[in-house]
């Protein structure tokens, strides 16, 4: 054994949760402190805290593959690196990327130590943040036909509804993609109640945090932008009044047979 | 101000994640540390270490509206109560339950300060462990007929997997369920390639974890009990063979136009 043997590189795809560092994992936070290299889009990895030698490679936010391929292609080299996505990193985020381009990238990377680190994606802290609206089936699903037909976002939105999931909604919306949500709410009246409650939620847990509930009669497209997660009621989902406080919203556990 | 003024209780319910202490997030940590009274399945509180003064209330596993009614009585009366699920306690847990009995309950438990607190959720934590395969749309299905009807169940597996998401299905077999899951492969066989990846998954992130990647064809329901979960992928889903270690398996975040 020399003292210069080159040192095994990793690469490990953390989730940071939605923002308040006391829903990162204690998991979470080791790997970052172990890492050499910090590779996100840049507001995700403006929360990781600075650290002497740490070098940070902030990107883009729609170049997942190109950061996926640079991620690798330093953990081949020796650097302990640490991809960082916002919520969860496997739900509509980094771990997909960096898994794809392994499938299609050089043999040797298959050999390489990758660990996903899972964190507490957006779905769960907005449901938390209201209740239980996802207290039984439900579905995620991305809006954006940025990476997928239209025709199969509106395939799916209508099978889900139809049999009854409550929806998650990732990327509803975004300057380049401002009609998709009203598009969808559209279709969605034609299959659910009007009195089906609707949520938008921006930055969750952060300061900014914007909740609301409203019904699906009366929701409005202009409340949801790249940062909001739209959450959809089923027709079994209540809300719950409350005189001078916020709605609490669920979805009961059990169905009764027709 | 009086030295005997009562304290007011509160209501949080907590997502242990996993089991590993590691997933714990602080923030769950925090407010376990604070609780007066402990209340949950027995498994679940045996997580939690014990401290002087604090009461633990273990139940069975079927009782979730007494225990959430239990729950509500005792913070009514100036208890500190935390009530803990596995996982998330939005997913299939304690979390609908506890806003079912207040819908249905006192009026005064709506003016209870009640909260929920996000755990890694066992289908976060599965995927993480294999990959990324819920790297796009995907659906969380409940298999127990215990709740709802074992059509409405049949419906939304050939909604989910005749749309494309990929599936995790939660409750996927107990002593008293053991056929569900052979129906839902035999069902899931009509719909999707033999080829689609399977993943059972038990206990993950605790000691006695088992994972198996397999193919929807060779799926054998004998590999799922009351603690696994099982994930489904999708036509998409792809598996990585890697030499001498368990493969990875992720779904693309693309979907090429027809």
């Amino acid at each position: 054994m020399s003292a210069a043997i080159m040192r095994a590189g990793s690469l490990t795809i953390i989730g940071l949760g939605p923002g308040d560092p006391a829903m990162l994992t204690p998991q979470a936070a080791a790997a970052l402190a172990a890492a050499t290299d910090l590779i996100g889009y840049g507001p995700y990895l403006a929360r990781v805290p600075a650290r002497p030698g740490v070098v940070h490679h902030a990107t883009d936010n729609r170049v997942e593959l190109d950061r996926a391929r640079h991620a690798l292609t330093l953990a081949a080299a020796g650097r302990i690196v640490a991809v960082v996505s916002s919520g969860d990193a496997g739900v509509f985020a980094m771990a997909s990327a960096v898994f794809e381009a392994i499938d299609h990238g050089a043999a040797s990377w298959r050999a390489l130590d990758v660990t996903v680190i899972p964190g507490i994606s957006a779905l769960l802290a907005v449901a938390a943040r209201v209740g239980a609206p996802l207290g039984h089936d439900f579905c995620a699903i991305s809006l954006s036909d940025n990476l997928k037909p239209w025709e199969v976002v509106e395939q799916r939105l209508t099978a889900a509804a139809g049999a009854g999931f409550v929806l998650a909604l990732y990327n509803p919306a975004s300057r380049a993609r401002p009609w998709q949500i009203g598009r969808c709410f559209a279709l969605l009246r034609a299959i659910l109640p009007g009195s089906a409650p609707v949520i938008f939620a921006t930055a969750v847990s952060r300061l900014d945090e914007v909740v609301t509930v409203t019904t699906l009669a009366e929701a409005d497209p202009a409340m949801a932008d790249m940062r909001t997660l739209v959450l959809i009621g089923s027709a079994a989902t209540r809300v719950i009044a409350r005189p001078g406080s916020s709605p609490w919203v669920y979805t009961p556990r059990r169905i009764a047979a027709a």
